[in-house]
């Protein structure tokens, strides 16, 4: 939303960007509301349901034969030659004025105690990196004492800041990237050095959770508190699971999970990681108590 | 989560009922939270994202091979068989309670002053007779003044009652019903006393809109206001529409239309109303310049 009325503020009519699905969405949305045309160039493999959420806000949608990597320096090419503006991550600075408002949020509805520690999935590192300049803000501004640590998740098979922060590289080395979690299948983060700021100057760091413990700390989260997220944001869960489990994190340490997408953006990852199915019943009670009885395993009155 | 934390009172530790998709998915998600037993029972037809949700947030879905008013009398007497809590719309007086603070919202979000006339999608009525019941509170309370009109918007393939309503019939007569809105596919009306009641005691009344009219409404909010809802949310706007180009809606009229589903609940509905599709490229510029040409049928320099 902040890039698309600062395209409007300067007279544009047209914005682009590369999207593995959420910020191009959240791009469309905005231009349908704001009158300006938006083109988001997508990945050959963006689930279902982000395409549909581009189409019905009216973006013109060009999806690449290739990776969310090349759509990245195609978007950057097309708004070069069509003068269209960019919203492209990391070059527009106007993005981490956005995303760090969700840091003041956090401090905020803490009563402006920050938090000890915040788990946040990384992908590009634009999120990750607004984090951290909200909650500087809120620092330098005095609205609170500390800043937290924070802690970037990256999947197992897209982790180059991982890689990167443990070997204590000054930029990542690109890497392939496959992960079900889409919105963060990143395999040259264009936010790398205020990623690696971020976890740097907190006193944070980098976690890499396979995609069998993401699918589990989704499931574990919808069944127990009724969030239903996208795989990404259950990669963060799944973060501080890890390590709480290795012993990173402390009993009592005031923790903030960030959730950054809605399960039913990719129905299909979702199912990748649920047993159960419905139980499929004529509309009879009687055949309904003995599919029970099979389903469970005992007998129902 | 009115039905859900009420079954907590009473020391139940079971809850169950009939839904479409969105009633369940919101109780399996109270029930996730507060650690309850979930029981749905949803119709042979039901849109793949709501079976999504209801399977992630752990409740024991019975799909039933029939519609949703056979879900119904099923889940009504597997409550008195098994003694598990009914959150059965109509029958449970409580969802009224919860479905009624809709109508608060609006009137605390219009500064106290009710609208002149509000139009919300009609399945069972549930909804609808609890906005009656909110605004009557409200009105009772002397917090608003006047009573706002209240239009109920069915598809016109599930319209009894629309057709009750013309012919002044005391109760619904029966009908099939079938419409892209699965939300409002209901032929029998649980709560056709209130729901009658709320339109004729507020000088309402019901429109039929077709599913033509449903696709172009939910087409038009998402590529105007960045608002992506699901076909029956769209239905009440497609009747405000209806109405308004057969003079039944005044110029400078205070009306709220009543969204009541995300989009995403629906992605193929929603797919069936979008003209537009991605348009597939290699990652080359050149050949992107091209067909875009192809697609607005003129030329990129």
């Amino acid at each position: 939303m902040m890039a698309a009325v600062r395209a409007v503020e300067l007279g544009k009519t047209a914005i682009a960007g590369a999207s593995t699905g959420n910020a191009g969405t959240s791009l469309a949305c905005a231009c349908a509301y704001l009158g300006i045309d938006a083109y988001v160039f997508v990945p050959e493999q963006i689930p279902r349901a982000k395409l549909a959420q581009l189409l019905i806000y009216g973006a013109t949608v060009i999806q690449v034969d290739g990776s969310y990597d090349q759509c990245f320096d195609l978007a950057a090419a097309a708004c070069e030659r069509w003068g269209w503006y960019s919203r492209n991550t990391a070059v527009n600075p106007v993005l981490s004025e956005g995303k760090k408002t969700a840091a003041l949020e956090v401090c905020e509805q803490l009563d402006w105690q920050a938090p000890d520690t915040v788990f946040c999935a990384v992908g590009d590192g634009c999120v990750f990196g607004g984090l951290h300049k909200g909650f500087a803000d809120a620092q330098r501004f005095g609205l609170i004492d500390l800043m937290p640590r924070l802690i970037g998740a990256q999947a197992t098979g897209a982790a180059p800041l991982v890689a990167a922060f443990e070997n204590d590289w000054p930029a990542i080395r690109p890497q392939g990237a496959e992960t079900v979690a889409d919105s963060i299948r990143v395999g040259v983060p264009r936010d790398q050095i205020k990623a690696l700021r971020a976890a740097r100057e907190t006193g944070g760091g980098f976690v890499a959770v396979s995609d069998n413990d993401i699918l589990r700390a989704q499931g574990r989260l919808a069944a127990t508190t009724g969030l239903f997220v996208e795989p990404a944001a259950a990669a963060a869960l799944a973060g501080a699971v890890a390590m709480r489990e290795s012993g990173g994190l402390e009993e009592g340490e005031r923790t903030v999970v960030l959730l950054t997408g809605h399960g039913l953006k990719d129905i299909d990852s979702a199912m990748k990681g649920v047993e159960a199915s419905p139980i499929r019943v004529p509309p009879d009670l009687d055949a309904i108590a003995e599919k029970l009885d099979a389903a469970r395993g005992r007998k129902w009155p």
